[in-house]
């Protein structure tokens, strides 16, 4: 028996967090009472605003609250380099941490034909068209080295070749500050094959 | 640079949760954006109507949207059993797992002069008269064995020995499943000190 149907409605709500279970939603629940109502009402608006006016930029499929995302709309982006990235968090990941100032695709997913996720899911059709335009010059892949993430990277690859478009793809290798008896095997073995002059 | 300055401002307002920093708030935005609407404007509602409707039970001080929590205006409660909790989630943790059908007292807190935390900021002056209104018969302290919590115990106990009600305090021992070898010592010493006939 709760004291508290409103308490028990938000403690229900709050499981809609990526692993938040249970206890942890109860834990919150009762911080957010306790001590932070008026972050808790923050927190509230900022849900709403952001589910009722974030949507997709037309041109990236980065989230976006304008048509074009600022990225997409900002002219001192080189947009002769075009970047694609799984996922927004990605993008906001490499944006902050490289100097790299060119422009984005998102595909907001991996191809997997068995989930249904084709190259339309993930925007391929317009990507095409906009290397089609003639600015793109390198097509930079930042996608994981996973299985799926190596579909998405051949069939870009080939989508760029077919138009004459240089493709890269991000270094694989020892991260810094990996200790290499702590590294998978995959990931040493492909750092010793690709091995530099030095 | 950020694509989205609404959803910036959602990943700043997502940090008013316990234990959410930069990068978690990151992703929590993103998976709400992508794959559960839905589930957030329902977390922003309920947070909303928590925080506006959901006070403190004038009676016991627990969480409660009317003046009487539904505990302590549930006339099949026992009233002749009190028992003292920390916190709102010890109470539904004991309400959910015992078979205890008494009534409580949260304080909201522990003794803890230092800290500005006296007797009324536990609302203890108001517990007393409710001990003096001469129902309840056994005031259960369910109380953490920290200092803090030892202060609060002895102090309680006090008050309700000089009203002559019997104190009672939650066993303390090896925990069920616990490994005898994995306990801290105090607790170890403890249980040792505390056994029984079997």
């Amino acid at each position: 028996m709760s004291a508290s149907p409103l308490l028990d409605q938000l403690i229900e709500a709050l499981r809609c967090l990526p692993g938040v279970g249970p206890r942890s939603a109860g834990r919150i629940a009762y911080h957010l009472l306790e001590r932070d109502r008026e972050g808790a009402l923050q927190l509230a608006d900022a849900l709403r605003e952001a589910v009722e006016k974030v949507g997709h930029c037309e041109r990236c499929r980065n989230f976006s609250e304008t048509p074009l995302c600022a990225i997409c709309s900002d002219a001192r982006r080189n947009g002769e380099l075009l970047c694609v990235v799984e996922n927004p968090a990605q993008l906001a990941a490499i944006d902050q941490a490289t100097h790299f100032r060119g422009v984005y695709h998102v595909l907001m997913g991996r191809l997997s034909p068995l989930d249904g996720i084709g190259p339309e899911e993930l925007g391929l059709d317009r990507l095409e068209e906009r290397l089609r335009e003639g600015e793109v010059r390198e097509l930079i892949l930042a996608v994981s080295p996973t299985v799926e993430g190596e579909v998405t990277a051949h069939y870009l690859s080939e989508m760029a070749r077919a138009l004459n478009i240089r493709v890269t793809r991000l270094a694989q290798g020892v991260p810094m500050g990996g200790e290499l008896e702590s590294l998978d095997s995959g990931t040493l073995t492909q750092a010793f094959e690709l091995r530099r002059d030095y």
